[in-house]
């Protein structure tokens, strides 16, 4: 493997955003991509009721996917035009409760070989001006090249 | 840390599901808490759109969603009934597309003492008959007892 | 991808044994390779003074080390003749004091594809004849074919 | 959790290096305590044949024997005067080959509560001058007052 933060494909952005509406449950959460730039990914999520633990903080798996969609596109901003993304496993550090009004996960390219790429991802919360960093985490993605069904 | 599955409270299925149905999250994402035994918890999820990846398949995170439930779960029918459950850190490895009509994730109790939890999930995905293993993982939770707002 | 038990290269267990003779660190922490099967790999270790922690325990990446060789053997149980295999990654739970005379790794193959391996390791230890699980993780590994230096 | 990087026992240095020097695995491998700051620790180790794998390389397992030691005593230095160190879990992604003539392992504070430390720690490879960022993880500590036959 070799690192580079060169994206290979120069429509990288308009890609990872198109991929990023394609994402049905982005949706369903709420979640907004707001920053695409090669080898970083920056998506947030607003606090509603059904988002929630039982304690009424945001879900930790809630969290964990913007993460990791967050950790996958900011790897894909990297891969060429034809390869899709798929994440193979990843790990979080839930630090402290994701008690507050607003999510931002940022993912960011470790290492990227032609098969593997390796991101960190970290998520702080929100309340009432005072951010917290909630957790941490990182993640493994595979570039896939050449699968029907798979595009991006 | 000693292992033991038997539970410190007998009233441990009705404070478990009590808890689930306030987890808003299991609501929006549609799904079901089908087992609820001694140190095991099964989480059950029908696919729709809204659940999806860019590829038509349940999210990754959707999927760590339902099975960091079944794992907390798990080692909350272990606990004193004073006391709450919180994640501190999973991980989780995708092993095939969750591709599929339906996801079943179950928890597992490896070993419980006073302070933390360990707990393996595996996750199955459905289609057509057809089963597949399609991720494992293995996480640790952590007993909290007299922490206000932080009741199960 | 599929997973499967049938070693693809009929001499896996000689090859294994071949390539465990030369990792230099088994020998200076004087590791043993116990069982190699189509998918599954036992290496056992005994106590000296030269593997504690600061407590006299197995130090934990010493631990670490014989489950990391144990999994990664029973992925390469299951490659073919021409492939080499490296870990890309593994998290490891260390659930109870590695206290005893005695470390018994086992690797087992979760699931195996043309490119990736997962592989769940357990450890025991025994202690005056009483074996406690004392931890456990999961394991990515890859198959590498055509890479000089790197032979198996 | 709150995060902080006062050291709670002004001795933690002496303390820090007392405990490396109990940990018979460092002699054995020949590592060297570098670095021991309020929340940071730098592990060093010089290649020879013993610490390889198959391929001529530094062991996975080795590396991460250091890397889980840098992290554990970078929590450590946070520690009150009474406090022990365990590890609970940690999780590590091989980068790049750990190919070179010595590995440097730095383990740093993300979060540290009364119970609960969280570390991050990477590894460098140095060969001929190059290095190479090999080895990232992330590990989860716990402290422990009281424990008998657990000091540090």
């Amino acid at each position: 493997m070799t690192g580079t933060v060169v994206p290979k494909n120069p429509d990288f952005e308009a890609r990872t955003r198109e991929s990023f509406a394609r994402q049905g449950v982005m949706g369903l959460l709420g979640a907004v991509l707001e920053r695409v730039e090669p080898g970083l990914v920056q998506i947030a999520l607003p606090f509603r009721q059904e988002l929630s633990q039982q304690h009424g903080f945001f879900h930790a798996g809630v969290l964990a996917t913007i993460a990791d969609s967050a950790a996958g596109y900011a790897a894909f901003t990297l891969f060429p035009a034809d390869a899709a993304v798929l994440t193979i496993e990843y790990k979080i550090n839930l630090m402290a409760a994701a008690d507050g009004e607003r999510l931002t996960a940022v993912g960011r390219v470790l290492r990227t070989g032609r098969t593997l790429t390796v991101c960190q991802f970290d998520v702080h919360v929100e309340k009432q001006g005072r951010v917290t960093h909630c957790a941490t985490g990182i993640e493994t993605l595979i570039a896939l090249v050449g699968r029907a069904g798979v595009r991006d």
